[in-house]
């Protein structure tokens, strides 16, 4: 079964050809500055690296220009659109709709329009993606795929909160979570390598999503029950440029007190602050690189970052009532020594232990990174959004 | 030394009258409604129990009358006002400013002025305390205790928000924390009792403070160094009216997709939320009782109110890398066996074992409520602001 998976973004395609049930990638790329005057569109197979920059005007032309490649003379893969089987897409936000992948009907596309208002930045790209992609790729089951499914799970006394209940049944106000394809393939590797390691049942996990993005979950028995994005994607660590956790009292304060419009409080919120805000870049090798020839504001940035992860690992420990093991995926979590240094340090009271060495270590294998007398597992797992999308779909089409 | 502590709110006064170091409480008693056609006034003393309707048009005729009943022939404790050594007034917030107790003076009414913006339903009534206090006890001594001084120890990795830096250096947008008095209070007499009862050393506990506000703070050596309420005291725990901790995402849709205004989303997170929010009730005796007779709105408050206690002892375990006892205090901490059984159960990963029927004795002592086997202390120590503000005049005024 050969799928496409796409993941579009208001000014951007990611997309991959993946054979299942092999897992093999046969080309993959992206495009972005869609709209812009020179778009940059990258596509790569085991024998051909291309890039090229042109203007593409928007997703339509962008998936065409895609379907193009995919079947030229030269660099393609495949001779007919009809090879594609299924065309998994990537949807951010499925409310309370979705809590399982579904093959996309016109009442799923009407459902993923109705959360608009609770994704604006996301859904309306991820719905352009799919009515384009029905008509390139018109004989392939079409798929959505949604980053809140995974949190479908997590109980109402943690997706709740506490404001008038007509907030939660009439406005659907209520923690989502994000990520989810990631949280939920980092785990399921992790309860994997767990049990063949004969380590521990590993139940009682926590994922922790160091990208653009920042995010963790708990997982107990595989399955989310709780998660530090809530409603919407700002909330919780401290990101790039987002702020994270920020008390409500500030917002007001700087609407009422210092005049700030609210639009600019929230544009700030999310694009000027985190770790941008704090230190005046936003790339994390920048500020590490600082850090280490002793900018003070790099310094604290990074020790703040880690301490709010600490703090959120303390907390889902408590609602696991225990903790097998911790995970460290996405960009930074993967590549960061010094953050994972940082996260692990004085917390031998949860049974986290690193190991200096191995935390040093570069692979792209899942691997353990913690003492031999660890109670606690420490794991960097690889995570691969892609491949967990090609999963589900094949998954749902053939049982 | 005879101290009047006094508490001024927007409407109200509290006053105690005490003599020290013996911590004698000669009077007590409260004027609320100020301002309103019936004002209220206690007067409580050993052999005396007033209870006026009258009104009272301002602070200044309030703190009159007090001083009356003070001089009174009858009910009377005093003869003289020049019998006063000293005025303790409870200030809300002392910002970057004041981190210890201090005599007031010119500069010092100064600096509670210029914090008015950061507290402007407390700040103002303080001041105006202090300016009628200091006409009437003219020759007291009048001092300050800072409700945010207490954390003033809390470190910037702490204290700092992931926002644009001259959010703090010109703004002085940080966490302030509330409720110090308290914290302090019980947190001393919990390292006491540790010691007394050779426990162990008690250098990382947690207080719980449960009162019409709730907080928590992480004390390592004494010391605040991290606490739920922030720059203003509405975010951290679910209280009675107010929300806690809730995603800022929720405030840019309810104004910019609901069409709230941003007043109306501020009223709502403190007058509306919280516990009355989820269950039309803002009274915890209320939400319990109709718990126990199986209304499911009060039953899933109160675990959530209990779960976000949970995720902050996680928390705070985590940055003090141990932890050696909890105390819960103040109206619920100290009289609620029900939220305090919730906050206990499935705890024991953090050593946490409730002895149930201890937990259900009443009392007006320090009292220790965790089974022989917990390995964490699990204490309830009633609060006493106005003793600990008599000891900070005394201690001040007499080293």
């Amino acid at each position: 079964m050969k799928i496409v998976i796409i993941n579009s973004g208001s000014s951007s395609i990611k997309y991959q050809l993946i054979s299942m049930p092999a897992n093999e990638v046969i080309c993959s790329g992206m495009i972005d500055r869609i709209g812009l005057e020179t778009s940059n569109l990258t596509y790569v197979t085991d024998t051909t690296k291309l890039e090229e920059n042109m203007p593409i005007a928007n997703h339509k032309i962008g998936l065409e220009k895609i379907a193009q490649l995919l079947l030229d003379e030269t660099v393609g893969v495949i001779t007919s659109t009809a090879e594609i089987d299924a065309v998994g897409h990537r949807v951010v936000h499925g409310g309370s709709a979705f809590s399982n992948t579904v093959i996309i009907t016109a009442a799923v596309k009407d459902k993923i329009r109705q959360l608009f208002e609770l994704a604006p930045l996301h859904n309306p790209a991820n719905l352009e993606g799919i009515n384009v992609a029905e008509g390139i790729f018109s004989s392939a089951q079409q798929v959505a795929v949604f980053d809140t499914a995974f949190h479908q799970t997590i109980p109402v006394v943690a997706h709740k909160y506490a404001i008038p209940n007509y907030l939660l049944t009439e406005n659907k106000i209520r923690v989502y979570g994000f990520h989810g394809t990631s949280h939920k393939y980092v785990s399921e590797n992790a309860i994997q390598y767990l049990k063949q390691n004969s380590l521990n049942k590993g139940s009682r996990i926590i994922t922790i999503h160091l990208g653009n993005g920042c995010s963790m979950t708990a997982i107990k028995d595989g399955k989310s029950i709780d998660h530090t994005l809530g409603f919407g994607p700002m909330n919780g660590l401290i990101m790039g440029t987002r702020s994270g956790d920020v008390d409500q009292s500030v917002i007001f304060y700087l609407v009422n007190t210092l005049g700030y419009s609210l639009e600019a409080v929230n544009t700030m919120l999310q694009k000027q602050s985190g770790m941008l805000g704090l230190t005046g870049y936003s790339d994390l090798r920048d500020i590490e690189a600082n850090a280490e020839n002793g900018n003070a504001d790099c310094q604290l940035a990074l020790a703040m970052n880690a301490y709010r992860i600490k703090k959120y690992i303390g907390s889902y420990t408590a609602v696991l009532n225990g903790l097998d093991a911790i995970i460290f995926t996405a960009g930074i979590g993967e590549n960061s020594s010094y953050i994972r240094k940082l996260v692990c340090t004085d917390m031998d009271y949860f049974g986290i232990k690193l190991d200096a060495s191995k935390n040093e270590i570069r692979s792209k294998e899942i691997r353990e990174i913690n003492t031999e007398d660890s109670k606690t597992k420490i794991l960097v797992i690889p995570t691969n959004e892609e491949i967990e999308i090609a999963n589900q779909v094949f998954e749902l089409l053939t049982t």
